[in-house]
């Protein structure tokens, strides 16, 4: 499409030299992780949620598409402008505005980086929860649409539980507040949290008051080794259910382990049916009993081998394991569909004799790991993209595992959302008066469809 | 008014037993904690979700109101059929379906009673968070209705933070499953946190999912005495802002520790200024350190002495003189208008100040309690309700404590909900575009107005 040229003029004074028409400098902004692309029509670089307001209202009038952009880290397709129109990149209003440490709140713009935020707290002894891989060079207003979460929100929450209140802008430009800057409210309907995790569908955000978690003083992680998958998933299990709730507690298949042994370089043994990285925080002096109790539920049958990374550089390596594993698997082979399903932690075992079935079935490799305290798993399916067949068979099998996750009491995203690659999937997570619902909360907030058109939910 | 004949028929022949329609069955269900009362048109027991949705659409069809009820603690007048028409009493669905504690979760039917639903947990080692005074005898479902909390929610949240998902029937008469039995999910809308709080509004809950913690070990309290409210508000400011977060923080101030000594008995010095009961709770061995830490957080300025109850029964002593306070503050007055407002916790002692500020002008008492980690007071605003110009006072005073509320960032109500007592503050704690926007929120769930009409949401 053409922006209208009256829109074109008004939005162009408006925005001054935060309104970006050329190719070049729309390309930036042209697709997100997914590797999806779409060029918008012109990008907006508001810095007043006056100049959000206003745009909206100009773009409603001419039924142009309004997409919201943090940087672009997302994995579904989200931030990718499909049907054309303006990106709203918030990169200008990335303010800190207030940190007040005794109501353990802060006050941002949603273009802050998340690992600025983190860096502006830690003086207060305070943190963010939500820590994606992305955390350096993502927004905070990009991990609230989202629902972004990270090894922490096992013991801390995602994006949705650490937000108070938030100032958004709908569909028909109207200024909303939703929520207060207080730990608990029951002050009618919660529109807040209904924002988190919505990718910009329903409005886009201009200010969140964030809820923050003091800094526990020390970490130290545990190294857990299991004869086979089954059994390292009853460990979760057993984790879980008592009191010492683990800070992280990440989950490797064999061949996740034998990446990251062979390739990342870590140093692993080679009878590793699956691996769990259990980490906990606290007092320095109360860390000793957490890390007492968390051994004692990761004994059991199937343990091959529990170790104690009781320094920081020990916890480093262990970690570096684990963040090797991304890049380790291009080795298997150059494509990969990396889905973040979900399910109840005592079906952790089922997921994956699950998975390990279709990577027989389909002939293709299936790499698990991934947040198995949320019984959240990043499923891997490696396939060669160029090959036409394979790739059918990439994305059949992909399919198998929703359907597989949904069979279990799971559903499709823990933490990456819905957006385009997941959208068509959706009739089959959610129920359709369910999801007509949806579509009509939908409709409230965003009357004639321009914000974010296509994405979450299936046309 | 009076059912329509048919409705009358066809809903008899549905509920046999469960049908009630004599006067003195009624009456049982015509009031709540308020001390509001109406008397509905018939009383329905629902047994099965299919009985809820075949109601609810007869009733659609006749235009006839709809109003869930647990047991009728709530305070604010939500589940009293003010329209009359139709109560639905959830004391026949009163199931736990299932424990699973690998996945810390309880599905259960919305007629349990709180207390019922621990002691289930119990031989699991897990319990449900929220803990309303009420919890023997209020239902899990009304706990959901009203987003309930209580003093533990400073360290495990209210009812919204701890439900996974929901099973619910609209206005309608549709069956939405909103969320998973997940800690974790980014598939959609969140509406199952949407309906935690809309009073039975938006749909009838017919079965929870909720999110269960690993119970803690043992407990202890401090209970520490300070010269004056603001030295003890900055003790909570500081007890918040260090890693350590007690599972219990109440506030009693100058007039309620009195009152705790003079009529409730307990043993308390005639220096107190302000009190704060503070608790931690974990493993045996960690409790030192977590004790060490909160009172080191509680020593300050203004700190007059700092009691460890070290054993069960001196803590047990201390909460018996938090408890005796809703009974002994009839000592001043037989009248009560008790409020929950809440504000960010460094806003206390405004809030203190500004509500002792507001006794002497309209010269009543009002005594200040609650949950101060949270900033969730309850202010008590006593008088003689047989006393037409005292009472008329006491009512404008009361519009004052929430005007100087929300100026302070907070909100009207922290756990107990809008229902009839706040619902005409609403257009003064939430703007106008975010109050439409709820309307129409409203309207999509329920396009006939027929669930609890008349609450909530001003007219």
């Amino acid at each position: 499409m053409t922006l209208p040229a009256t829109l074109q003029h008004e939005l162009s004074d408006l925005f001054g030299d935060g309104w970006l028409i050329s190719p070049s400098e729309r390309v930036a902004y042209a697709f997100d992780n997914s590797r999806r692309e779409a060029l918008p029509d012109a990008v907006a670089l508001p810095t007043t949620r006056a100049q959000v307001q206003a745009l909206v209202r100009a773009c409603r009038a001419h039924r142009v598409p309004v997409v919201a952009r943090g940087r672009g880290t997302n994995t579904t397709g989200a931030s990718v402008p499909v049907d054309g129109g303006i990106v709203v990149s918030f990169e200008r209003m990335d303010r800190i505005l207030a940190v007040r440490p005794g109501d353990r709140c802060a006050v941002v713009e949603p273009g802050v980086l998340n690992g600025d935020l983190q860096a502006a707290l830690r003086p207060h002894g305070l943190f963010w929860p939500p820590d994606p891989t992305s955390a350096a060079f993502s927004t905070v207003g990009g991990n609230l649409a989202c629902n972004a979460g990270g090894p922490r929100a096992v013991k801390y929450g995602a994006s949705r539980d650490n937000v108070l209140a938030l100032t958004a802008v709908t569909g028909s430009g109207e200024l909303i507040i939703c929520g207060t800057a207080t730990t608990k409210g029951s002050t009618g309907y919660d529109l807040h949290r209904l924002l988190v995790g919505s990718e910009g569908t329903l409005a886009l955000i201009v200010e969140a008051s964030l809820r923050l978690t003091p800094t526990p003083m020390a970490r130290r992680a545990l190294r857990a080794i299991y004869r086979d998958v089954s059994s390292a998933a009853q460990a979760v299990a057993r984790l879980m259910a008592q009191p010492v709730t683990p800070s992280m507690l990440e989950f490797m298949d064999a061949d996740a382990v034998r990446l990251a042994r062979d390739v990342g370089g870590a140093d692993l043994p080679h009878d590793a049916g699956a691996l769990l990285m259990i980490e906990a925080d606290g007092d320095e002096e109360l860390l000793p009993y957490a890390i007492e109790a968390l051994m004692a539920a990761a004994e059991g049958d199937g343990l091959v081998s529990l170790d104690d990374a009781a320094d920081d550089a020990a916890r480093e390596k262990l970690w570096a394991a684990r963040k090797a594993l991304s890049p380790s698997l291009r080795t298997l082979a150059p494509g990969k569909i990396n889905e973040d399903v979900v399910v109840p932690v005592s079906r952790i075992p089922h997921l994956v004799d699950g998975v390990q079935a279709l990577s027989r079935e389909f002939a293709l490799p299936i790499v698990c790991f991934g947040h198995a305290g949320n019984g959240n798993l990043h499923v891997n399916l490696m396939y060669h993209p160029n090959d036409v067949e394979q790739s059918a068979r990439a994305h059949a099998a992909m399919a198998r595992v929703f359907a597989l996750t949904l069979s279990l009491g799971g559903t499709l995203s823990g933490e990456h959302g819905i957006g385009l690659a997941k959208r068509d999937f959706m009739p089959q997570a959610v129920s359709a008066p369910t999801l007509a619902l949806m579509r009509q909360v939908k409709q409230v907030f965003d009357p004639d469809g321009i914000l974010n058109p296509g994405k979450l939910l299936p046309p």
